[in-house]
């Protein structure tokens, strides 16, 4: 695939360097696998992000979560919260199939546990969703058991972005959206640590969107005339994975992720009520083995002095993310004849 | 069924008058269902708590949760915290199943909703669970969207206690657990309200237990010697349903809810790390209708002075509802051949 | 005074139409107070937020806090979460000087009671802080008790911005800080309703700085050079106070506020680590009265599906605010010698 | 002084056991100073704790808050939530003393990093209260400056209980109450590690309460009959102060100390409406060094799974230091000539 990315438009966002694939996978591990349904009725799928080769429940990465708004059926928070650990793959997917999917991440930790000999009668899936059910008749709940093992399956560092996966069906700012992501480096002592992050956009308003802080939405507006329909409301939701191998207590990263916000704001997003918008955050670094018997552990985290460059990647990454979904995405028509342009098509 | 309840041995929690049927159906309309299964491999089942005869959807009720102890996979929480609501009936069930409960929930709700002519594209199902996999293979998730419905066809107001539904499987300070539940009855200005709350208990360690602050906990330990597995940690989660006819905002029955703690507590619970303990609690007295265009609403609050008396009847009542669902539950032997025994065995 | 505010250089923030003042006295009953010192050693002060004429003890508003970053000293916001009621005038001041202002407003509280013949054990005062102790020594701490009470005298609705009161030591974007204010019309069913912002603006960096989306500050880096200080991180806090007259319960109000964040990152914050960001809303609509003996109470809230447009006017007038604190203020010479520029000056 | 304490009376609270002076001090380096003042009008008074010999603004301690109930006026806890962190001592006070006692912390911190040659210009300081206007006249707020040194000074590991400090005019369960404590000593690999709570015990109703489970309220109120006037409502407050030398993360920590509230609710208490109780714990064993500049800091936290030992402990612990404080104290005769007597007097 050979997709356009905000940057390919001479768009910079912020001040950072970006990682050598300016997406979450420059956080050495992490890969991401998508299963795509487009049809007549569908435009549906689930995307999946594993956070390294290990088994992540017998690996758990420290993470963290924070609800920027709760309108939205996010599962697994609840122990993410508690534990600051996250121990199952993290799914995307259509609202109404979060329950099937869920159900899809208890089957597969069972199934890799049970190749290195652990039975396992607890796990904790973490399932993010936006409502994919404009586009496409998400009551279908077309991503079961066997769509998500495709997905894990198909698991990649060269992922691709916009109308893929759990973004089949998004919507964004009015045209068409879907999975974009970006990056961020950051130097310690001459040591480069990655910021990586991964959207499913499904938000916003036209008249409101902004690129690098210019309000290009309304000039789209005219264009584009009543062919596209405008949301009477931002919403809609984005979910917001954040992945980095920079040494984060679970309260850093939860500092860290809650900068992502920054970034849908940066692109017009008042986080409207409607909208369920979402940050999850897991740091590579810090990994806690399944039945360590140790009494005391050592762990490594950043210098909170120096939060600020994570707060700035957080930031900048989700920004530029959100575009890049929206322009690597192609233009679909959706089950109600209405066809939603990329924004590829505007600049 | 004739089932024993800790009152029947004399004992008396508290100081609340209980409801009529000293159960969470007190509360009008609040009906519960079962769906059970006991055999060689399975000790498991489904709970539904319907809040009333409406369409729950279409006419949501205040809600709230409180997290008592994040160890667990309770889903629908999010939302519930955002908008202060409850859209679609509680399950209860097993840590495994709880994926495929979510699905059936969001398949009642299109259901009920077709009938009154509302295509629903957005739910935010509420599945609660503690971990059912001591007794049975929790692996196998028996409870799917069939049975789910049959539980909600099976709810009424004289629901059964014990080791049914979603307590088949539940093991309560190192006995048999299960459904348990327990109201309090409060007046105000000459009128009657309900506090019902409803238990899935599977916490706490026989050492510790105590009954209306007598630590009985040793001496059935004596009795037992080593036939019961002691529980070398305070592990297993309690989830915890509260519902009321007292106007509350979604603040205050967060308040109340956080009383239940209280009852873990009084039965010599320490709130153990391995515990997934979860408050939710809905009121019927303040109603939001799907679709309503008024743009201003009224609600009745309690006069937060007189709160008191609602935190006494949440806590005695979730104190007395483990009771009765470790006295009405019957002794059930595993699929390890170990007999978890009946606390009424040693009353 | 004849204090220039950022629309009069042409620049129009958001969509929404501004209230009469476009400040947040334009909610009927809300005042703002000052005490200003500057002199060599002094840039402080304190500036006192009056919710309305009646005594604010006896007749509780509705309120809600939500903090942004926490790296801040701000008192009150306990009592406000559990309760979701204001008790006290909300009082801004440097960072060291929260102690005896939470003093003053306890013989405020005291004092105002008394003459109403009431005896008062108990009350919660709210203090929101910024660090001034760049451009002053503020380990001197010389806002006492006479000073909150002529801060008090002194409110009004014509109150002025810029460094005044709690805006007198304020840096902002590197540049002179201060008090500043906005508001937003919102109409519902051919009613208007107000939602105004003031802010205690002492937060980020010059190149960030943004006008309208147009990355203003390289600009004007340029022409200082060296002459301002740059700072090495975003760090320095901003306080929001929000004040409506839209009839919502805390949890909405507490949704609003946290749009007020957005509109700090519209200016190009990130929200820094070294910030101690907290907003603090009320609403005039919803009042409690202290002793009330009803036992249920009727509450007017907003239609949730229309609270978007409380969103956006909360994040436009935050923006808003925040530009109009830094045009307003003249520059000042700090202790240290060096003059912080007016944002005015580059306009 | 020769106080009794519970354990005098023959009565033993939970399994775990004490450290060698069963107080907060068993935690190496933890010391506690009282201020008192009791005459016609007062009885007041402040007590400080201290985390150690170094000064604690430039080693500060990892740390964490719990709010069991909110209505209540501490200060402090905004910044403890977002970085983890202790860097002031922690004062006890009256309530309406907070704002002078919070003003005598940030001169006590100026002094002290003066002598340091450190010049500070922000600073956290942590004060809980509870209403000790029943028995004094707290509009008088006797607690400055001074006094707060001189309870600094006065710090101690062997310090007194009861109506001492900020014990000074408490009522617990409708008795004399006060300040308490208690430990509780935990072994790992063969090392011990001390949990100390101590408690500012304000709260309950005397029908309520319980030692060790049993419920010797109502018989204490036969004796006393109407000479100690019944509180209407379960109000007053419990501040809890929790101390370890465990090596916590300030997540695991907030778990631990949410756990106090268990130790309460044994003694009787419901968590009523009125009482502002509210846990802060910290860990001297992970220290931050002020101005540290390694970019990666290791810190050592307890294995999870061993987690339920220190929960115990912390729930032993606050339930013992309650009824320490109330044993402890000497009745007292309030400003209405109301004599408060000692539960001492009924054991």
């Amino acid at each position: 695939m050979n997709q356009k990315r905000i940057g390919d438009y001479g768009v910079r966002i912020g001040s950072l360097p970006a990682g050598p694939r300016n997406k979450l996978s420059d956080v050495p591990g992490v890969t991401v696998g998508h299963w795509t349904l487009h049809d007549d009725t569908h435009h549906t799928g689930v995307t999946v992000i594993l956070p390294g080769e290990e088994n992540i429940y017998l690996n758990k990465c420290v993470a963290a979560s924070y609800v920027v708004n709760g309108y939205g059926k996010t599962a697994g928070l609840v122990q993410i919260d508690e534990l600051g650990v996250l121990e199952s793959p993290i799914a995307l997917t259509g609202t109404l199939n979060v329950g099937l999917v869920h159900d899809a991440l208890v089957q597969y930790t069972l199934d890799e546990c049970a190749k290195a000999g652990v039975s396992v009668r607890s796990v904790n899936p973490v399932v993010g969703e936006c409502n994919d059910g404009t586009l496409g008749d998400n009551s279908l709940r077309a991503v079961g058991c066997a769509q998500v093992m495709q997905a894990i399956a198909a698991a990649t560092v060269d992922f691709d972005e916009g109308a893929v996966g759990a973004g089949a069906g998004m919507i964004c700012h009015e045209l068409k959206g879907g999975i974009g992501s970006a990056s961020r480096r950051i130097r310690l002592e001459g040591k480069d640590y990655m910021v990586g992050v991964l959207v499913q956009a499904n938000h916003g308003q036209l008249a409101d969107l902004r690129i690098n802080g210019e309000n290009v939405g309304p000039a789209i507006r005219k264009k584009v005339k009543d062919s596209v329909p405008p949301r009477a409301e931002e919403k809609g939701s984005c979910m917001i994975i954040l992945a980095t191998d920079l040494p984060l207590s679970d309260r850093q990263l939860r500092r860290v992720i809650k900068r992502c916000a920054a970034g849908l704001v940066r692109n017009g997003s008042y986080l409207g009520h409607g909208s369920g918008d979402v940050c999850i955050g897991f740091t590579t670094a810090n990994r806690l083995r399944e039945g360590d018997k140790q009494p005391l552990l050592q762990l490594t985290q950043l210098n909170e002095g120096l939060i600020n460059r994570a707060f700035r990647a957080a930031a900048e990454a989700a920004e530029e993310a959100v575009l890049n979904a929206m322009v690597s995405a192609d233009g679909v028509t959706g089950k109600d004849g209405v066809y939603r342009p990329s924004l590829r098509e505007f600049l």
